[in-house]
């Protein structure tokens, strides 16, 4: 099928295409399977190519409009949508230099990639975080190296947290240049994306991490032994660019997310009036109807605050206005998804903790946008950073 | 002067006047003086055409860019901007029917009060608030009633908390129609309003309110004792339409003054940045920066939030996503005001409570969002009621 | 084993029985056992006495001194402390009464239980709640009438929400007399409560409700079908003093596990102390420290609250002061342990949400307390009464 | 008069003396007048000897029931309360040493101390604070030297916030030992604490501070330019004890005054209840009762902590639970005032804003629990210190 290019169109299908896969949220989540269901639907919908450019077959989406569309998958399908997101943060930093021109070797990979999605229907994932280290890249413990003929790169590590583990085609793998010292970890060389099959040779994964929810990102240890990567598969054809990346457009590694925890946090608070209008004694109730009217408040403050860092981000993407706004909207989706499902414990007693209800398991989930990088303290000192004036396109002045 | 239309030249212009006016601020609040001095600076700017259509000579501001230049006045000067405000709730109102085409009367009367503003330079304030009953338009006791001979009303009354009071050249007066019952209050007729000249013999205004700040806002209780009024200052020239307004269109009456106040909370984020920053030490203190990091959040979530109910009633006037965003707003900056006070408290010590230093006195401004209606719980009552579906265009659903 | 009777000793058993089931929770949370070890631990510990008076055979602890027993129990395994105070609750009304001459009936009924419980070592429970009206007196629809040879009660009707189903020995049942009527409701007559055994012919289970955690209350329906119950069994004695004893004394039906709640809060506190200590960069950072400070403010005040609306229990139970006291604990618990689970997740990050580590569970379960009754509404409804001069002895004040 | 023993009969003695300065608060905080007169009363009701052993003619208080004392003079008058405090404070640390056999000096000065506040009624004061440095001991600049012939110490220097300044008849001045090196800072000797008579040549008052409150607590930088005092006016007769002292006994630094925020929050709090009980439709209201439940539970917690925190302090001062209490109950108070004053605007409306209004000031006023030392983020540094084990008495510790 062919995607539709207006905001609204996009919506109605984010809107359908999460009718479909919400029935499947409840087993996955209970482990009763393990989620690649709802991913054949995504795939199926088209909606891997929100953010290749139209003149290549996709929709083309800005930043803030993929927030709105994730946001609408997000209250269908946390996990689903949070999976669903590592496709798009490969894809968008890819996007996000379409019109730029690009060095040949870069070209090549860029139309190779996007075709993929495009033609090939390909979901990507990414592979960065290592244990006890998170989604830093300083003193990352993969290492590559070039291959004696120079025709490949030869990964070997171990990565932690890797989402869509065993259901996406391709892995974008964050490894450090091997100078030869010992994995010691700080004089590490610097970090470059490598383009990774899943059914490339000494890829293995582990079994899916036993969290509290988000069973559905599928998500799980890699380790690379010795895997080989052509060199064409050097994400954007360059060596040590990711820091430079990450420091000065840091949406999308701290961020791009922000969209599917918004549409948990929606789904919150609809499933909390849901339950209120069921019952006419509760609805008409003043004290019940200031309660939600609270939620609503809150609710809209952080939509509307994702809503303008999205866009922000389209308009000027990398401008530190922008960076900040991205900062403060990771930020208070993780503050406000617990608030709300506080509150909703408070309107909705029982139902918010029976296994039965959606509550219950939107609740467990919308814990988890604080776990995930940027962390609220790493946000909270960028703001603080910014407001006193340190520069921070000075990749000294944040410890990524 | 001509007033420019674009939105940065606006915001250059309001931050220029706003330059001008703030030095005025402390002695006005501490009452040294009675601040007309600031309304002299504001005529003079121009700014009071902000709202009026270009086509008639004004600057045709929509209602979301509309609080943009307020809160680039109120972050200079709070008190000022709420008094400007009430000029421009009576202003926007009639612009808002600007393209629709009206009765020979009401055309008459529009055409008068914009050509009043933008030749004259005339200000314009509000007195609709009486003693025990706020600014409810049901139970009102000012009256009024066809002189015998038809060709005025008469009106009589006290108002209270009528901003501008002594500074305005004209009060748009609210009044029911006096159905020949006592005060006894609750079968008053419908509410209509109507235009006094400040110089309309029977006017009087009583002393400046005691009050914890605000000063500035020039606000006092104002007597009419029989004033007449020619008919053709019957507002838009049609008799009780007053509630049907309010009930379809809230946003300037329940949250006009939305913007001041967002400005008042950037200038207490400013000043504790520039506390902050006026020592290395502390700037560099990493549990400073979270703290200011936290009220960066706080702010950007009210801001954006403004931002997009402003914006919303200005692409769909009077829808109830609208209206429910209009007093989302209104909460949020009566919320986020004294919040940030708080934390400018723990971060600024001393330097906010001393006299001297103007975070004190915007630390006892920000109080004043949640005193002025629509009341906080008023705002979550209607959200409350959106969320649960409550007809809010029926004007019994809510108590104005 | 003979009880202790000072208090240190009790808290000192309290531990170390603690310690015996802290390993349990983990295992029965999860559903791979029923988690009736436990309770056999806590019967042979003794601690079923903990409220019997010393005279008979117990540690004649006060209500105070009770709830740091029990957050001493629920800080080791929140469910099991949960599941025992449902105990305390049937036991400490009576023991509430030491002191008091009672009539014949009371007195028999007094001392056959308390004797079961020091000499049988039983376990006693409380059926209140029913399907769509929760804890409430009012409405009731398990009814009982006399037998016609007058020996027994007979009680028909369904239970929700019964803690130790298939553990306890006794199951403590309100039901309302059967007038005649229908089960239409309103018109229903007084409640009075009665002993039943568990193998009382008519009694019979459902299945353990599946909710979010508390697993190991093993809470689940209760029906009884024309269930015979001797006079002697009639709770004190006496027919329809149920709602007079919770209007004048809530404390145990509105707060009764209060103590364990705080415990989960204190387990909380720890496991998130115990994560940051075990990296020194994390212990030193000030912002960390910032935060634990934070959360150690928001606990001793909680605990604070507890101890002394507990002791105020003991010193003048019953009084207007200590029935607000109690509503005001039982709220404070209520807010506190899933504030602590929010400040734990910025604080661990994924430890957090891994269902290997305790604070998983911890958060699941601090999320009870605002469910169980007295909801939160409810308690902040009776503090407000409480302000504004409301007799709250006056059983038309309070939705019991 | 001779002061009673018993807390009861000493608390009504409170209220009486409480109701007699409650008055003079609304002039004295407008500046109308000096303040003096309600420091006249409190002398002549004698609750200057609230804290003198009974042995030598006081009431011999504990710490715990002096908050409780303190609190109700707070609630009546906040500023005289505060500053009657500083009296305490310096009074406090002696009579916690009562029991103990001092060296001779120390027995002296004890005996003489208290003699003149029991037999004179003599008013003591503390003068610490330097202007850019706070409370801090550490790099004081007010100097002392001994005389040539020994027989007194000399002090020179520049004192800030000195509270009962003019109107205490001795204020207790910290200084640094003389060691001959600039006044550059660090390496300043230990510091000791000396009587100095408001009468004593080289005493000079500044004028008193322009706050936005506490105008009451006549607060005014103080000079001493070469006061002579005998040696037996060294505090306790030691040199250098200060620093240890503090980090030891932090109780009546850190927090002597947290009694009186307690006052001022239970001020607000039944100012509102008042504001809200003088309309039935406002009492009965269900959401304006949530929102007075809600400022109940919150004014409980706080006042619980203090208690808790104050009682401990009597059982076993300077331990280090006692210790970590007084900080949390300190900054319990500075965020319990401010959040009490947010929810009184809500509920209160305009009469919160207004200068004719008790709410008006005593919001003002809870505003500078988090101002004076010591800051909640030392609260909450001391706190996280303790929860991760770091000696708290090892000076190097914390910052004094």
């Amino acid at each position: 099928m062919t995607l539709p290019t207006s905001l609204d169109d996009l919506l109605k299908l984010a809107a359908q295409t999460g009718e479909r896969i919400a029935p499947l949220a409840a087993g996955t989540d209970a482990g009763r399977d393990d989620g690649h269901e709802s991913y054949r639907i995504l795939r199926e919908s088209g909606l891997l190519a929100l953010l290749v450019p139209r003149h290549v077959g996709g929709a083309g989406l800005g930043f803030g409009d993929y927030w709105r569309v994730l946001a609408e998958l997000g209250a269908h399908h946390g996990a689903a949508a949070l999976g669903l997101n590592m496709h798009h943060v490969v894809i968008g930093a890819l996007a996000d230099a379409d019109g730029t021109r690009l060095p040949p070797a870069a070209e090549a990979f860029r139309t190779w990639m996007l075709g993929e999605v495009v033609n090939g229907r390909k979901l990507f994932a990414s592979a960065t975080s290592e244990a006890g280290r998170g989604a830093k890249l300083r003193g990352m413990r993969t290492r590559y190296r070039l291959s004696e003929d120079g025709a490949h790169y030869i990964l070997s590590g171990r990565k932690s947290f890797v989402s869509l583990a065993g259901v996406a085609d391709y892995y974008v793998v964050a490894a450090a240049a091997d100078n030869g010292t010992e994995e010691s970890g700080e004089d590490t060389g610097e970090v470059s994306h490598f383009v990774v099959a899943a059914d490339d040779p000494g890829v293995t994964f582990g079994a899916v991490q036993h969290m509290a929810a988000m069973h559905g990102t599928s998500t799980a240890p890699m380790t690379l032994d010795e895997v080989r990567v052509p060199r064409s598969r050097l994400y954007l054809g360059v060596e040590g660019m990711s820091l430079f990346k990450v420091v000065r457009e840091p949406h999308w590694m701290v961020a791009g997310y922000t969209g599917a925890y918004l549409g948990i946090a929606e789904a919150i608070f609809r499933h909390t009036v849901d339950h209120v209008t069921a019952s006419p004694a509760r609805a008409e109730s003043p004290v019940v109807q200031q309660e939600l009217g609270r939620m609503s408040a809150r609710l809209r403050s952080a939509r509307a605050l994702v809503h303008e860092a999205g866009d922000l981000v389209t308009a000027e993407r990398g401008s530190l206005e922008a960076n900040a706004m991205v900062h403060a909207a990771k930020y208070a989706v993780g503050e406000v998804g617990p608030q709300l499902a506080q509150d909703a414990l408070r309107l909705c007693g029982s139902a918010a903790v029976s296994r039965s209800h959606p509550l219950e398991r939107l609740i467990r989930e919308a814990q988890f946008a604080h776990v995930m990088p940027a962390k609220p303290q790493e946000c909270l000192e960028y703001l603080g950073k910014a407001a006193v004036g340190v520069n921070l396109y000075d990749a000294r002045a944040f410890a990524w």
